[in-house]
């Protein structure tokens, strides 16, 4: 079965009232990282089944025991990741494993350290938890491919910080990090006694003929000094019902962590842990659907590009759903997203908000029918046009 | 209109899956705090329209700024308090209210004062951040009702606590505390310039014909040295939602918490959101059929346990659900809440899990259909027989 997207509206999409089709009444909204598919057959009969039940009550340990076995079982089947299932622990969100790994894996006041571009939230997330964030500008070469700056990560944690937030997928440039890479950023961790947040919720969103890696399944080290964070957020599209998994590598960790498991759990929701574990058992192909149609309108970006916006770099996106688009060759004279968002009706988030090095760019998400894609760069085409002319 | 709760079985219960129903699966289920009345029908609405528009982003500015706005409502509209929207910070529960007022509003390190017997968590989630819980154990008389020992409380803050937990309605004695007892409490706080955490979950499930008080609401150093709780998810049946609200009565407050609100907010989900909102807004009077019902089942629960556990003190259950069970004179040999599990079938928490002062007690969730309420006391009441005999 092939998914087709192409029907829905954008008139549905407002009606459904999410956040990116609601911020801006009179804008395609390509800002926030949701899709514009719906939700898995699976999903919806939990809901629908909650709410013919009347049962909304706490989680149980054997909701809580079938969410860490449906995730150890959906990693090694996806990844060849063996984790037990004891090792997956339920929490509400990434953000949320970000916030344990801090409190509970790095020194008092420790830095975090910050590879921009970067998700919004990581640049702030450590500072409300009383850390200085460290970024380190990423490189990036002349057809828009990033790779971290190992030395500037190398540096960071010679100054002293200890945890290095390692986003693979990477949102918002598109990367997904291969073996020889990640190995890399491995020596440059041990080599400072330090520890990796890795946040890998696209994991189930990789476009590219190419596996994604677990990066605490690479070696005993990685696995040493890692702490996972995953989630069906992303790859089946629902983040608002907030249910994140932390995945612990090493005994040390794990016997750390045990006396605030359940106090770190408990914030979890009855609804999130059920769907969760439903598309990580069988989300009857709908994942690798999405997977099919977001790679086709990959393709299609990259030409609507190259027809609509010459002279704006599109990263190559190998993974997750959201395109990085360095706009500093269009030669406009303010950023970008504020002059697409006014003259072409199209709300995308500024590069800058990303951090070091995002300024001049934008973060598009591309998670949308084909037929609104086209619309979106179109218009984005015409208001350069207009300026120009 | 009359709720007639009394045709729902213990087999459609446990078909449900709810943890009182399927932890034990061969005992009535009595010690989880949750309601077998199902959930009003604005909740199963906000369920069921999620499903069908396949929308499960993240909740918008419109959705939190609501709520915010229903809370503010309903506590005007049912206590007389007037809380400004923008005071009224959601997030998932009450239990991470606690915690954001330990980290927020408390000097690092100092100590938690948990009058007891106490809601369990409250025991635990000060310690899993890395307080000391000092607990004071509360007068009861003869009667079984419960007061707070003002001495206690006074020699724990002279001791250098800084916080105050205040579960009013009180879980689990089921007292609703009046105005003169608030006061007192608010003499000792303001004699050591100490804090209070108000627990008002239970606000909504007063039984006893007399206002709920909310304790901020009192004065002007009640606001000033007061962080507020409440959610629906008591009063209508939805813990399993997680959405809870933390109310500032103070600009200090206010102004101290601005910079973490978003990162405190930011696992609240959806659906949880859109429910409390709604049934804040108008939940088309089934709080009120609850708690008709649950008044109805608490006197009820009176006769049974004269008729069938003479010699256990049953304290009147003026608020909540939950029902406390002095079984010291049963003359056991044995924690009441385990003999009670084995002998009658029936689960209820043992008292001693609430802190100092619990043993010999136990906590009876009485939110269940009258047949299934009778059947319980018969059960237990026949075991106490049978080991007579």
């Amino acid at each position: 079965m092939r998914a087709d997207f192409d029907h829905i509206t954008i008139d549905q999409l407002r009606a459904a009232g999410g956040l990116k089709w609601t911020a801006y009444p009179d804008a395609i909204g390509m800002f926030v990282a949701e899709m514009d598919f719906g939700v898995p057959p699976p999903v919806a009969a939990v809901l629908r089944r909650a709410a013919a039940d009347g049962a909304l009550g706490y989680p149980t340990g054997h909701d809580l025991q079938a969410l860490r076995e449906a995730t150890s079982g959906w990693l090694d089947r996806t990844t060849g990741w063996d984790v037990p299932a004891g090792r997956v622990h339920p929490l509400p969100d990434v953000l949320t494993a970000l916030r344990q790994t801090i409190r509970h894996f790095t020194p008092d006041g420790s830095a975090v350290i910050v590879p921009t571009p970067a998700y919004m939230p990581f640049l702030t997330v450590p500072v409300a938890a009383g850390r200085e964030v460290v970024q380190v500008p990423s490189r990036v070469d002349a057809a828009g491919r990033y790779s971290l700056d190992l030395d500037g990560i190398d540096a960071a944690f010679a100054g002293g910080a200890r945890l290095l937030v390692l986003c693979n997928p990477w949102n918002p440039v598109g990367r997904v990090l291969d073996r020889e890479e990640l190995l890399a950023v491995a020596e440059v961790v041990e080599r400072h006694g330090g520890r990796v947040f890795a946040d890998e919720i696209h994991a189930p969103l990789v476009l590219d003929d190419r596996p994604h890696l677990p990066y605490a399944a690479l070696d005993e080290r990685t696995a040493a000094h890692t702490v996972t964070a995953v989630a069906a957020s992303k790859g089946w599209n629902i983040p608002g019902l907030k249910c994140g998994q932390m995945v612990l590598s090493n005994d040390a960790d794990a016997a750390r962590f045990a006396p605030y498991a359940e106090d770190a759990g408990n914030p979890l929701g009855l609804l999130g842990t059920r769907a969760a574990t439903a598309v990580y058992t069988d989300d009857g192909g709908w994942n690798a659907e999405v997977v099919e149609y977001l790679r086709a309108g990959r393709d299609l970006l990259e030409d609507l590009v190259a027809e609509h916006l010459p002279g704006a770099v599109l990263s190559h996106l190998e993974g997750t759903y959201i395109a990085w688009l360095d706009c500093a060759g269009l030669g406009l004279d303010e950023p970008a997203a504020g002059f697409f968002r006014r003259e072409a009706g199209v709300a995308l988030t500024d590069g800058a908000a990303c951090g070091d090095g995002g300024a001049g760019c934008v973060r598009l998400v591309m998670a949308t029918p084909r037929p609104i894609l086209r619309r979106a760069l179109k218009q984005m085409g015409a208001a350069l046009t207009r300026r120009a002319g």
